[in-house]
């Protein structure tokens, strides 16, 4: 996407994955919702009911494409709410259980998960294999009479890769019917299913009842709608404790006045990305694998992160061997290309990214990972200008690197190097273990 | 306001208290962020850097309006959430202790605070006089050494209510004065002053330093601003628990991708309303008591709910006796006029407004409320046409009704004749005591 910067120089946004700029058609669904049609959907008279019949409109609209039914569907204010809702509102009230998820979800899942473990909840954190997919069989083996809860992301949003949804939905359907004779609150009685479907919504399939899901977290900021507005399915029979009281909007789920314009927002951005997603993944797809091949083949010591076609088709993970993933996005930043590193989270820690951590690498494929996510505007030309400047900026970045890696180690070669408290603290103890 | 509907007739609204049109300086604020400058606070690159710009001087303006610090302002989704995370955040975690409120606060403040009394928190209800003011040192007498909490509404959201919220913070901050030297943990060492202040925040002083609190919530689309956004004003060194968690965005105290938009938004509205409010004031009480002197002296038994002056400069709360608050909102909205009742509340439940059974009247009163509230498009010749209309659809809703009270009654006439579950109970059960 080239855009123009205050200095005149062209852009380059590869981080689609991060968020996405508002499609034009979704923000002129919105433009009557600020100022003509603006009234509150509570209200008896003509505004508040025009307001209603677009908030319901849109609901019904999300429910069609998800295959679900209106009643089914929680606007909230984004995929990070959504996630607690579904955690936190069927979960808390429990008071105890045993949890099933994945060591390479969204934080927006493993802060809630870790917090209800120190509230007592067991959880099993399901090992992600080297390519960076999850195994339904080991759900199934996971799976106790006391599980009250599975969360599997569908698709990851560092490494971009698809997890068996459909598969693990089944896996889980078929423990609940194996034992559904056995004594109420025994053996899967309460077993929900939730997917953070986030990252997929702009290229997946999301039918509920092929999923298999009990819960579904979706958010508008990564498929061309705006920032702060996502909504929560919720299978009819689901119980849910609303996590903000009030007014008892949204079936009494989620209080506050209803964001009309950006459900209206929502509904007509998943419209469009489903609409348009088969069309779109077979384009990405082709500039996805385009670039890969270029980068491994151009570019010594790049390593790919996540299975070679079991990913998104807009995502590229790579990890620039040698290179702290920081120091190129600055460098290539100053080129005019925006893209993204699991060197380190930029909001809450320092740490290398836990996802690339978790396909079992050492940390320096997670401070060298690199995250070029395409969208819309991606052209071929615009890939052969990163690559061109990614060579050219690695290169100098080598020079004066401390790090001189093996592509194949297992192992780090000079710990101290890092930065990163949690890093440190942790090549320490193993150091002196 | 006079706005065209589908069937080309004017419609004139009056419901300003329940959301506003966004004022388009708001809109035009907002504009670049949706396409132009869309990227992710969280980006280290340009685009990213961008965003966190727009998002940390919005930040800054609001701390600056109410004199606050920048770290001091927690973005949120809206009034409820800024107001759920106060209470929830600072007082979760307790486990237990003395909170007082009022009983005509907002569901925002009410619903979270039952929560917290079957969690085993004890909770003093203040009285409000007949007026609908709170009396501080009401307040005073019921600061206890365990309590941790007082939430108190700045304006009442139904009958505009202007409450002693300064009073009040001196109040408290005297208690904890006086009490410093006694063992920590004892005797308001962890008293905290919360003010919901959505609906002063138009007219009202912001300053949180003259109001003496710690927390105060306040939202955008009562200021017109977009609906979805609002902030928590934490001060300092108050220690809060977020409600919502992920990315650690916000300090870490509300996680989810900044909606920077609104956050801009949010600034812009609030610059807009503080620097307008002295003016408007100004204009809007001239014309609420010429509204309110006209509707007691042309309609028979026409009651102001709450004080004549010590109210907002937009409010305007009347219970038209003999009827019931939704015949009179479905006959005015035929005519082009939109206003709320408190005879139901829409959302939650059919029982009438609490907050006007609080000011200890009959449940007639309730039924038969009415709330109408002007905002910047009000003019004189809008007052008219709604008065007029009002008297000939009260006259006309009189004959049908079944009802026929005495205006100085202190109990009800008939009420069996009335709808809501809550008030059969409630009336059956005061028959038969």
């Amino acid at each position: 996407m080239l855009m123009t910067k205050n200095t005149n120089t062209k852009r380059i946004y590869m981080d689609y994955a991060a968020t996405t700029p508002v499609d034009p058609r979704v923000k002129k669904a919105m433009e009557p919702f600020w100022i003509s049609n603006f009234g509150n959907p509570g209200g008896l008279y003509e505004e508040g009911r025009r307001a209603n019949e677009a908030l319901e409109e849109s609901r019904k609209k999300i429910a069609a494409i998800i295959g679900a039914r209106p009643g089914e569907i929680i606007f909230t204010s984004g995929g990070t709410e959504s996630i607690n809702l579904a955690i936190f509102g069927a979960l808390k009230m429990l008071g105890g259980g045993h949890l099933i998820t994945s060591k390479f979800e969204h934080h927006a899942v493993l802060k809630p998960v870790e917090d209800l473990k120190k509230r007592g909840f067991e959880v099993t954190y399901i090992e992600v294999n080297g390519d960076g997919v999850i195994n339904a069989e080991d759900i199934k083996k996971a799976l106790r009479p006391d599980t009250v809860f599975v969360s599997i992301m569908y698709a990851n949003n560092e490494i971009g890769t698809i997890q068996p949804i459909a598969e693990i939905g089944k896996v889980i359907s078929d423990y609940k019917l194996k034992n559904k004779n056995l004594p109420a609150g025994q053996a899967g009685h309460k077993l929900l299913f939730h997917t953070d479907a986030c990252q997929a919504s702009g290229y997946l399939d999301l039918n509920v009842d092929r999923l298999g899901v009990d819960l579904m977290s979706v958010n508008a900021s990564k498929i061309y709608g705006p920032k702060g507005v996502g909504f929560l399915y919720k299978k009819q029979n689901v119980k849910l404790m609303p996590q903000i009281l009030g007014g008892g909007q949204e079936g009494r789920l989620r209080s506050g006045t209803e964001n009309v314009a950006f459900a209206v927002a929502m509904a007509e951005a998943l419209r469009i990305a489903q609409e348009e997603k088969t069309k779109e993944a077979k384009r990405l797809t082709k500039l996805r694998d385009y670039f890969i091949s270029r980068a491994i083949k151009e570019i010594s010591k790049v390593v790919l992160n996540g299975h070679a076609t079991k990913r998104l088709p807009n995502n590229i993970n790579v990890s620039v061997l040698d290179i702290e993933g920081e120091s190129l996005v600055l460098a290539l930043d100053s080129e005019g290309i925006a893209f993204s590193t699991g060197s380190a989270c930029t909001s809450e820690s320092l740490d290398p990214s836990h996802v690339i951590l978790a396909l079992g690498k050492p940390y320096e494929f997670a401070h060298g990972s690199m995250r070029f996510t395409l969208g819309k505007k991606t052209t071929k030309k615009e890939i052969d200008y990163v690559i061109q400047k990614m060579k050219e900026k690695v290169k100098w970045l080598r020079i004066v690197s401390p790090i001189n890696l093996d592509p194949d180690a297992q192992s780090m070669s000079r710990p101290e190097v890092f930065a990163g408290e949690g890093l440190r603290v942790k090549a320490k103890s193993k150091n002196f273990k």
